[in-house]
């Protein structure tokens, strides 16, 4: 893969930048130390975090495609880079939570790690002027951010992938509590999951202990930040 | 129905009462003047509002049950008093937004009044110590507050519902920007619409100035407040 040429630059996000290739149909993405929080009004630097998260990010996408779930990912380049299928981001982004925690216990006057009677699907909107607001399926088809039909194919692909990932995790004694997924569409126009599966954009507690294993360390200033991802990589392999 | 006999009072809400009656399947609704917006903060009273909404919310079940759809109206008993089968509240609020408005045109950054792509349902959970948020189906179940089969249900009968009342609305020359239901179990197990439907409840714009004739005119200090209530009932007839 050594061939990839990196292009212009397309697109720099709070973790990630996205650079062009010779090739239309692929990008490379390109993984960042930098650290945000509570819609960028905290910020910061994890060390090494964008070589840690494009190694985590790499495994769960393989994972995933041998899953038979479609993503964006093609290969890992180096240590900050993944090239991945050029995508156009549905405007959305797609939490399932299957524990109580964050937002969801905040706005439910729910206990962090309370059991919930169902996996949850929640959208917010993309928009971080507005604060990526939580809205449901007829507020994304009446603004135009996606279709009914589209929501469909991405809660169904989300639920499998909920269970994929879920099952590996616990494998590694660790609990998914919730995680942010976005999805876009190729210049083919299949939909695949896009951007990460990292510490960045899931909950991960230790099984046994409920230690956080996740940015909800930076978050909340707990210490041991990078600890925690280090100790993601290694449980995962 | 004058041998409707008032028993102890069930509910106070903020612009109605509950008491019970002779029969434990039936409860008398009465209508205060009383009117609140943004959960509770602002508070005050709008003359003969009780009078003016229980004639209108009586009118509007009527038209909805000869149309087939079941409500827990029984009979108007006099100027403030409404007989109503007894149900157990679904902690839901529905609200249906055929044009966006209010607490949604915040949300997603859009100007009042615009056309959207789809009629929106939208849930939120009623719990005033949380401030009603708005949540979606799944959070609904998750937190016991309603089965995915009854959201169903409350999602077919609403959408009728708005079919029914916009139309009816539209030869009034009002349209029927948005309005918030509530269904209720009766105690043979029913999901039947329960609450009121008035300007209290609803957003009406004048079809043709767009004048608001409802509770916006109350929260806004618009002026003309009692006005509108007549305004809509004179309309309605």
């Amino acid at each position: 893969m050594s061939e990839v040429k990196q292009g212009a630059q397309l697109y720099e996000g709070k973790a990630k930048k996205v650079y062009a290739t010779d090739s239309p149909d692929q990008v490379i993405i390109h993984y960042k130390d930098d650290a945000t929080a509570f819609n960028g009004e905290k910020k910061g630097q994890i060390e090494d975090k964008g070589v840690m998260n494009n190694k985590i990010a790499s495994g769960l996408f393989e994972l995933l495609e041998k899953s038979g779930l479609p993503t964006h990912f093609i290969s890992r380049l180096n240590e900050r880079d993944m090239l991945c299928k050029k995508v156009t981001i549905v405007p959305l982004e797609v939490i399932v939570r299957n524990v109580a925690a964050g937002s969801m216990a905040k706005r439910l006057g729910l206990a962090e790690g309370t059991e919930l009677k169902t996996t949850v699907f929640e959208l917010s909107y993309k928009d971080d002027a507005l604060g990526d607001p939580l809205i449901n399926d007829y507020h994304a088809v009446a603004i135009g951010a996606a279709s009914f039909e589209e929501i469909e194919k991405i809660k169904a692909l989300t639920f499998k992938i909920n269970d994929v990932l879920s099952a590996f995790f616990l494998k590694k004694g660790i609990k998914l509590i919730d995680f942010k997924l976005e999805f876009g569409k190729t210049n083919t126009g299949e939909l695949v999951l896009a951007d990460e599966i990292s510490p960045d954009t899931c909950r991960f507690w230790d099984a046994k202990t409920n230690e956080k294993l996740d940015k909800d360390r930076f978050r909340r200033d707990l210490g041991n930040v990078k600890e925690a991802y280090i100790e993601i990589l290694n449980r995962i392999g």
